[in-house]
């Protein structure tokens, strides 16, 4: 830990600050490229290297994550500069704090020892979260390279499955006996030679290393020393199993206000602690990501990587969409000859089309809300149908009245009128129940209901949005 | 604080117990109303009151937060039975933990003697966040309610803007003198009544109540009492001042892992202190927020409010998307001509739009993502424009030939495959500019990205591609 390190207020100022160093540097060398004698070389190496000196100095004082901010926000060329002037000491911690694609280019120039110093630095649930990053035969060598209880401990973190508490849990955490003092508490801590800094309970096992509960640092600084840590204790505290869902987790972290939790296996015994940090990181990560895969992102972008990767990153929401897109196109094909009739038909259908997908999305934006709370099962899931297909019904009357008034008051036809008005009573009602159903089943069938649910109800709403007003054009207008 | 609850695991089990307890009591309720003898009233008045004496223990025994979910997820009807029943020492506690919406359909039966007994339980910063929710005449009479103390710290966080420091932070904070010695903390920390539960830190001010620095409980601990705070206490502690974004803080809580940090006045005098899980909260509401503002939904949705309401909450929206379907259709109804010569160009045309709306709404998400971590300035604004241009233009000439190549399959006219190709480009190209514009300027404004962007982003790239795809037609086809 670099407790003495100074936060930054003002990230793009330090990061202006980096890029006007990195510059001068460049500047220096790029000088001494054009008119190369040895008296200018030297000059210019002293130069550089006071630049280099300068930008070091400032990045050892920095926190890994607001390095991490740094090396996200360079280009590549700027990037490897800063990354070689990083201490080999501070590179796990950075490399925890990067995003993904900026962590997979970063490993990409380092070598198996560098990789393997920058571990020595970290605790093992960090390895653990380090490791998917890494290759094969470089994961064997760092394996090796742990004592036998932080590669124990490093096996088990990798063996719970992304997404469970066990993945995300602490191992490092002071444990104490029930039937001992308050004294002997306190000196066994002030034996340690550190505790962590924001340390505000023990955990309190019995010798087979149960959970019996949890000694607050309050209780400890108020009681009498000479009582037994049993009779101040928590004896009820709220604690997860290595299996439980991290996102339920996350919920009850929210929902209780809970800083710091046990984490115990099938056994009850204690393996491990959830803190708040890391269910933070966790709710951050996820719902980034499911803001991207909204949208067929299939994971964040290194804003500095080639455009051709970036491109690829975009290629099957775009392929699933033209797809969608063709069998739309062939829907309306189908009612060719009654376009042709009446070309009017060709203007307004994507108003219909266009609402559908819209009030469909209201819909699975609430549905997805309601699931993410745990909002949403049987005793009310048809209260919630009906409802929403009442709603789907008013507005379909009322705004098909309007989208019926103003293809009227176009072209005069007051068939024309009815058949916009039915379409889009109807389509807004596939709206809503799209937009019920296709969320909830993705769920119970055990997938995130964020990704996808969009699309699929779009692809529904155009096509039958396309098709309900064109066979209905077809029938009571030809 | 009622530190002894029971955290619920399985929250739907717990509201399943509710509903069968409060279907019981409505049976009785019924029966009776068939059969009216007076043995029978009698009967029923008892075996109804065992309900609800099982209801109220229930309830009693719950945290806020979890009566706050049942009382989310009941009829309005049932909903009402179990407030009356809930203690008036816990209205406070869980008026805070339910949505906006639902907490305004509590606050419309509660009586104002009812709303300040509750107010008693609560915290200046909590009574501070309940206000927004009630009609004036009550306010005032809240605020006359309250000791002077608590009046002026609740007006003074009701000054604080939404969105500051100032308005998420706590008041009740354990200040020490700086000149001390620990023994003397150790004291005056015996003799408060209560502390806080998770306690890991007291706040170091002087004199004048400027903050000095903070003093970690470990450190209490570990050290000779005989020591002065002064010498343990960490000397730069990250703090905030009242008027900070709220948005900002929330960034350094992750990136720094802080779990509570002080709050100080432009004078640099201790005010307050940020505690994580007001933070979490913040985060968690602003995401939802923002969620189902991009799909122009204003508020949350009580489950339960009448179809009117909530047919009303998605009418802003309606009306914006059917305004631009408007346009749209009048965009097409310009080439009515061509498209009667040429019939194929109704059933191509949607997918040019489409397309182009989906590849924006990609870089959209990439962008605010990007706005939301402070990653977009000046620095990088031009090297990110051009990337997404460059992309737009490879996925347009790759995904162009596609549709391009699909187009000729069914129609065999080369003309028709160039002119689709060209939209394509075309329209990827719009789109990738307004995806990068819109929420840059949208943020340069003060406003939320997230809201509005979407919709004028479909507005752009829906005219754009139909008048583009129709308008090369026109050129190039008759």
């Amino acid at each position: 830990m670099r407790d003495e390190l100074k936060h930054q207020k003002n990230l793009q100022e330090l990061l202006g600050q980096v890029i006007d160093l990195l510059k001068k540097q460049q500047l220096v060398e790029a000088l001494v490229h054009k008119q190369d004698t040895p008296r200018q070389e030297l000059v210019q190496s002293l130069v550089e290297r006071q630049h280099l000196a300068e930008l070091q100095n400032k990045l050892d004082s920095l926190h890994p994550a607001d390095v991490a901010f740094i090396l996200e926000n360079l280009s590549l060329k700027q990037r490897k500069i800063v990354w070689d002037l990083v201490k080999v000491e501070h590179d796990g911690a950075i490399l925890l704090e990067v995003s993904d694609a900026v962590r997979e280019n970063l490993i990409e120039d380092m070598e198996n020892s560098e990789i393997i110093g920058a571990a020595k630095h970290l605790d093992s649930d960090e390895i653990a979260d380090l490791v998917p990053a890494l290759p094969k035969d470089m994961v064997l060598e760092l394996l090796t390279s742990l004592d036998s209880q932080n590669r124990a401990r490093v096996q088990s973190a990798l063996s719970f499955p992304e997404g469970t508490v066990g993945a995300l849990m602490d191992f490092d955490l002071i444990t104490i006996r029930y039937d001992v003092s308050l004294n002997v508490v306190l000196r066994s801590l002030r034996r340690r030679r550190e505790l962590p800094k924001h340390i505000a309970q023990l955990f309190v096992v019995d010798r087979a290393g149960n959970l019996k509960g949890l000694l607050l640092l309050r209780d400890l600084l108020l009681h009498d020393p000479e009582i037994l840590v049993e009779e101040v204790m928590d004896k009820e505290p709220f604690f997860f199993y290595t299996n439980e869902s991290a996102r339920e987790a996350a919920l009850a972290f929210e929902r209780y206000d809970l800083i710091s939790s046990p984490v115990v296996n099938s056994h009850h015994q204690l393996v491990g602690c959830l803190e708040i940090d890391a269910v933070v990181d966790f709710v951050q990560e996820t719902s980034q990501k499911e803001m991207l895969s909204q949208v067929g992102l299939q994971e964040e972008e290194d804003l500095f990587a080639p455009i051709w990767k970036s491109a690829k990153n975009r290629w099957v929401w775009l392929a699933v969409n033209i797809l969608v897109a063709f069998i739309v196109s062939r829907i309306i094909s189908v009612f060719e000859a009654t376009i042709e009739q009446v070309v009017a038909l060709a203007t307004l259908m994507p108003i219909v089309a266009n609402i559908g997908g819209n009030t469909g999305n209201q819909t699975i934006a609430l549905i997805i809300r309601g699931l993410a709370f745990d909002q949403i099962h049987a005793n009310n899931f048809w209260h919630l149908l009906f409802k929403e297909v009442g709603i789907s019904l008013m507005n379909g009357v009322l705004w098909g009245s309007v989208v019926g008034l103003f293809a009227f008051l176009l072209y005069h036809q007051f068939s024309l009128a009815l058949v916009m008005i039915t379409a889009m009573i109807c389509n807004l009602l596939v709206a809503s129940l799209v937009g019920v159903f296709v969320p909830v089943i993705l769920h119970k069938l055990g997938r995130d209901p964020a990704i996808g649910s969009s699309v699929m109800l779009t692809a529904m709403t155009d096509s039958m949005g396309f098709f309900i007003f064109l066979g209905l054009a077809t029938i009571f207008l030809l």
